[in-house]
């Protein structure tokens, strides 16, 4: 502690993200990246780049990406706001948005960053137990409240709602926001961006890290009404109005460009998950059922820890949550069928 | 406005940057950039990448960026913050150590960045007038406040203020934080870093937008004791774990390795300021003594705004700001000797 920091920063409880050893070479199933490459178009793109161009600023409206998502969304470039990953947009959404005197909707195991945004904030926040299963109730969403947001799928259980559920959430707080984070949508789920028409209040963010192998170039956007939209770029631009560079605003594009192995990679992984979830369940392993691109699993006997920590050593990373209600479970990033294969093979060994 | 927007959202006042026009072609000499491409080291290092890395997220903490930084400098790597552009690190620092019940003291003619972070932070903001010829005097920096931060050399005059000034502001608050922000400090300054071992309030701020020509790829760096240091990772790692990507990493690290070029680049455009300086004055400018890639200069007949209309419609870009206090001046952008001949050229038959 330093006299030096204000009072609010001496409360903060930052953000633990999963391990970035750069020791050694793990088969890394922590951070639910993706497997894949992305899509070799961005590759070209990024060699046809010439690096002189970089003395420039980059185009401080990302005005490419966002007529080109605004384009895959059928939605206006000005429905569309990009930033430097999720979490920047995510935590400015907190701002714009939720930094209000009543207390924030969100459910009690989710993405562990939202309690950190409100005390960066100042926003209460109000976790909402889960039911059964770890599944969400969307009754327990109602009252005064200064917005909801959800992961959806949920991390890191990987449950999904449908559809109907996120409408449900709109219309019983129409005079707040309420946000679906898609981060894993494009692993099984269909996005409530569908909603978008029928309901101002709905803000849906997406990331370029999962899905499009692109964690390392930091991209994320929301999709909302233009009322919404404009109230994060009043945040933007009151806190860095270049958020997104060049080479990741070309990058981007390109991805968005080659439907094709987005499909591909995804599909692939969908079916990898679902192999690896049935081969976890013959070792014991119960299972939850899954729209990520990560398992949710509670190994026999419930010693989650050791068997993360055992794995570690071996050189392969899972990711484990040393918390009460989560302590029994691993959540499994999928990644390719060689590296699932090297993974149940060990648990096999292990769990003898 | 909408019903959806906080509070605080709905009084901010965003940043307006300088034009970054899509449409032609411009000499652009509006937003400070760098005339001459980066390093070829950087295109070297870019190309080398394998973009399939680009599926993991980048280093959280920017591990080899900060240590070669920390070599520079002559810190230890827990001195050394980045970020994605000095923005997004003042934006951080303002948080950390600013957001207190007393005001903020700056001057009132400085980056206009500054009053709006202030907004978004709910700060009270103190501008303190200059002095005449747009003099920054320490002594109006005494009495309580939340802290002090300055541009050094000033923007948009280009003045530098001496180390022995900065030293005393950091003597005159000791227990507030005090941000030099050199932005421009490579183009005819002493950077304060060299005070860092005396006073642990110091914070010293500085970008590879200018210098380095690397404005395309966001990047920004702050310097000072490990508890400042340390509090700015608190506000980051509970904002976006991962604010700097893998290509900028890698691009920043080639840069600092090529000390020659950056040498080269910074007197070339310092000799070209000086010429520059000289052909204004003697077409009537009055021109304050810069010690930034600018110059901030006034017409004779003090039509600035016109002049900068004009010089526009004829594919010339500079900076015109329309306050009260600055509507008669013109900050320049030192671009190539090629550009200046333009500009000086076009001036000459305006004026004529």
């Amino acid at each position: 502690m330093s006299d030096f920091w204000t009072p609010r920063v001496r409360c903060l409880d930052p953000y633990v993200p999963g391990e970035q050893p750069q020791d050694q070479q793990y088969i890394k199933l922590n951070t639910n990246e993706n497997p894949y490459p992305p899509s070799p178009a961005v590759a070209k793109a990024l060699k046809a780049c010439d690096s002189a161009r970089l003395r420039l600023y980059p185009d401080p409206e990302s005005t490419a990406l966002r007529a080109e998502l605004a384009r895959r969304f059928r939605l206006d470039p000005a429905q569309v706001f990009v930033g430097n990953g999720s979490d920047e947009v995510l935590a400015q959404a907190f701002q714009a948005f939720f930094q209000r005197p009543e207390p924030l909707f969100f459910p009690a195991i989710s993405y562990s960053f939202y309690p950190v945004y409100c005390r960066l904030y100042g926003i209460e926040a109000r976790p909402l137990p889960l039911r059964g299963d770890f599944e969400i109730d969307t009754d327990d969403y109602r009252g005064e409240c200064g917005g909801v947001i959800l992961p959806n799928p949920n991390a890191p259980t990987g449950r999904l709602l449908p559809l109907d559920a996120i409408e449900r959430l709109c219309r019983q707080q129409p005079q707040r926001v309420v946000i679906v984070d898609e981060a894993y949508i494009d692993f099984g789920g269909d996005s409530a961006a569908a909603l978008l028409p029928r309901h101002p209040n709905l803000l849906v963010i997406q990331t370029f890290s999962k899905s499009r192998s692109l964690a390392g170039l930091r991209l994320g956007y929301a999709l909302g009404s233009t009322e919404l939209i404009e109230g994060l770029n009043r945040v933007k631009n009151s806190f860095n109005s270049y958020p997104v560079d060049s080479l990741a605003q070309i990058a981007a594009v390109a991805s968005l460009q080659d439907e094709a192995w987005f499909d591909d990679c995804r599909q692939r992984i969908i079916a990898t998950r679902e192999r690896c979830a049935e081969a976890l369940g013959r070792l014991g392993f119960r299972v939850l059922p899954s729209a990520a691109n990560f398992l949710f699993a509670r190994p026999p006997g419930g010693n989650a820890g050791e068997l993360y920590r055992t794995l570690k050593a071996r050189g392969i990373l899972l990711r484990h949550f040393a918390t009460p209600e989560l302590d029994a479970w691993l959540r499994i990033t999928i990644g390719t069928d060689d590296d699932m294969e090297r993974l149940l093979d060990s648990l096999a060994e292990l769990l003898d």
